[in-house]
């Protein structure tokens, strides 16, 4: 697997750890994605992957059915990733106005 | 037609604007695009509907079987679109880095 940032994180990725903390069970944030567990596995290995250290750590069993958690590395990929697009968007407004006012 | 400014003007508009200044016909800028004429032609009226004034002005006829030109006001959408693009790019670096140091 190539890790380029845009294979390591993007919207989906980053909405799933979101929902990861929100919820601390990988089936749970799945669910609530409506997305498939294994779907959600697979995002998360890819991530795990590509990063340095691990953007979530999961574990097995319990009542629960296991509970996931999303790792400082991950709170900190998340944040980075949240920040550059509202950098983005927020730079992007003084030409889009300019376009926004051609418009009909 | 709801026209938004992410209707009006993408990507794929933004690319067909550029060759049609490059090539003066909607007909070799949809081939240069791998894009059907009809597909082009259809990119084009929703410009300029959307538009206050139209970007493309399209002429029949000739040796050359039509031409095609973009407007004053299409060279300052596409202006405006292309600047949108970059000073997002920009803008998004220094989180993106951020990011990538984390990557593996």
């Amino acid at each position: 697997m190539v890790c380029g940032s845009d294979v390591a994180l993007g919207p989906g990725k980053a909405e799933l750890l979101e929902q990861i903390v929100r919820t601390g069970s990988l089936r749970k944030a799945a669910a609530a994605m409506e997305m498939s567990y294994m779907r959600a596995w697979t995002l998360v290995q890819t991530m795990n992957q590509c990063f340095k250290e691990p953007l979530v750590e999961t574990k097995r069993g319990g009542a629960e059915g296991g509970s996931a958690v999303v790792t400082e590395t991950g709170k900190a990929a998340l944040a980075a990733y949240r920040r550059m697009e509202a950098d983005g968007l927020e730079a992007m407004k003084p030409a889009q106005l300019e376009l926004t006012k051609l418009l009909r």
